[in-house]
């Protein structure tokens, strides 16, 4: 398995992502995340198909950018293209995360956009687009499983942080492993506060693009705090 | 006690099942799931009366169709007879769970249909029926405690993966155990969806038949990576 | 401290009564239960004041009616007020509970009434009244702190099995422990239930009067399976 | 680092009270606590930059109200600012608290101004102003990360015993540790309560400004109830 020649620091990290966003109630019995290789941007690290409270250094797989397995006969994630596909188009993502929080899921049914509702969640501020799959692929089984499919979803995050999948989930970006997995979690924590604050109705007073901007700086810069902790929990 | 003649990891896959359910917040202090016995289609096999949290392979019974102990004095559930009418109405099920869980009663209570609200929740495409035992029985207990009140709920399930329960709860039936355990889960969470969805108001887009179908295809063919991550949990 | 001559095995129910509320979510830092004396109707028994997490047997002591300690120089509840009044009151009640559950606080806020939403909650079909304290005694404290408010909140209560104070919390009554300890927590559960049907909107198919008497007679008689588990869970 | 001359089970305490705000759900990866030092009015403790959840008395470190560290090289909170500036204008307040519950959040985000849902919401009765900062500073990065930004915060605070932060979250303020902690953790309940409260619509019949005061007396002498358990959970 070609992931061997990777940093066993590093495989333990992208483990402990996966069981950290159990732990943190945005992955369930699925999920799943991945980083770009370290030493090769054009390849991917990312567990083989595996429930991701379960994932272990082990279990770690490497990928091309064309989501083609590395010398590794294990059973991959049939949405790794979902990966690909972003690693493809967008040099600055280092780290990826995909899961179904319930409370992210509403925000892809309906009209009413993904706001920013506190410096947590400064990232989305810049705002948070949805992709519908029919509308490239007409009615489908709704997983990103084809190099096409991954590419659409590609161009539909854009330059943003965060995607939301119409009926499926979201997708989290980030130029690091840490970083991804604030973003994950404060994306499901920020929906159930604009959930909440919804329910109050009137205009939300929430972050605008300048202070998103601002805030996010400060988020990258301070999130080994949370990381450290997150992981401590999980080993 | 008949149900002895069964493989034990079968009668030890049914029992976690149970405890499956409380674990992942489906069943509280009550609720009960049960399969069709695998080798006489005319039988099925269920815990004794029991909190669902308490069940082992040791508190199986064996009931047939007519919902008669096989060989056992221990107290059954008064409710075996949901299981009962449904087996005998749909050759095709062959596992069936039963429970209260908050976020599914509202969709028994009001006119709004339950969705599927996402990939997880497929088999809800379909539709979703609500049986309301007033409409055949007059003012009751509200249990299905006899082989009329099972067969009236039967029939209110039609060919459905689902049925709610008006003021009391869901049945969920699948064509396996994992599956019956999966759609029981996902039946909860899209409700909880799908109320959060409500909140915000506006059409929801929602899966639809089509799309259900193809990835309620998917669901039944990945289960089991849920399946041993749920078991692992409560062994 | 008189409760000594009470059977050990009664006390410990009593003490695991009030851990169950706090295991069920029912109680958190405060809330209180209490019986009434086995032998000797004129008196009950509850715990000192204390966080009900901690309560064990030895932390029980015996009141008369009027809420004097028998014999016990321990520093008891401000509010055995309120298990005084009711049990002058109503000859019927055997154990009390209180607490301020979340979901139900709401309910003592607005005008809309609580529903029983379904069987388990089959309790509150009778009707659930609210008791403003500042009906009768103007600007206060909130607090049941004497004999005139305890019985004034036993009037507001009724022959009914549960009753809201206002900005407070909930009263659970019941023929026994294990009952009293089932109907606190379906009303949290009912509460939720209710809030959540709400924002569905639209009429409500709850339980009616005579449903609601009849699946009550059904819990009453198979609480013990609740009972067994929940005190096997804080044991 | 100067916090030793301090009583050790002093900072014991404000170590358990860093852990029990997050054992109770209002701290996550972030969120800091302190109290004014015992000896010296003008200074404070508070733990160095550290997820609360890990915080112990070794972390402790002592503060001018100016925010200067006392002879200590750790690297501290940034926004220790907002905890000098309260303490600089609020000779009555002894401890303080700040985190971004999520429930809370919303009420900085609309109109709807935070109710005194309950008698433990008490301290709410009196109002709940909100911070904006934009109002003075324009777009930031939303963090209280200097003395300017301190005393504008302390400013909007006035004579009150809770803050929200627009798009950040809350201020808690109490005369000692265990009731800035109740304070803290009710402010996040009735935030919940009130949430859910509206969802029901019409008028709230909360805690009137006098009932406030009133109720608050009786919190604030028996919070060690509270505290007492708390502090078992967490050590």
């Amino acid at each position: 398995m070609a992931a061997d020649a990777v940093d066993r620091a590093v495989l333990e990290d992208l483990a402990a992502a996966s069981r950290i966003l159990v732990d943190q109630d945005v992955f369930d019995a699925a999920g799943h995340v991945s980083i770009r290789h370290p030493e090769r941007p054009d390849r991917f690290l990312m567990s083989r198909s595996l429930a991701p409270q379960l994932v272990t250094a082990d279990d770690i797989m490497e990928f091309t950018l064309g989501c083609e397995p590395c010398e590794d006969s294990r059973r991959p994630f049939i949405e790794r293209f979902l990966h690909g596909g972003v690693y493809q188009k967008r040099a600055d993502v280092m780290a990826i995360a995909h899961g179904h929080s319930a409370a992210v899921i509403p925000f892809g049914l309906v009209k009413t956009p993904m706001r920013a509702t506190y410096h947590n969640a400064a990232f989305l501020a810049a705002g948070v687009p949805v992709f519908d799959i029919r509308d490239r692929f007409g009615a489908t089984d709704i997983v990103i499983s084809s190099a096409e499919r991954g590419a659409a979803l590609a161009d539909a995050l854009g330059d943003k942080a965060v995607l939301l999948l119409r009926a499926h989930g979201f997708v989290a970006v980030a130029p690091d492993l840490p970083s991804a997995v604030f973003r994950a979690v404060f994306t499901e924590v920020s929906a159930r506060v604009q959930l909440q604050a919804a329910m109050l109705g009137g205009p939300m007073a929430v972050l605008d693009e300048e202070e998103g901007r601002r805030a996010d700086a400060i988020n990258l810069a301070t999130v080994g705090r949370s990381w450290e902790l997150w992981k401590k929990r999980v080993i």
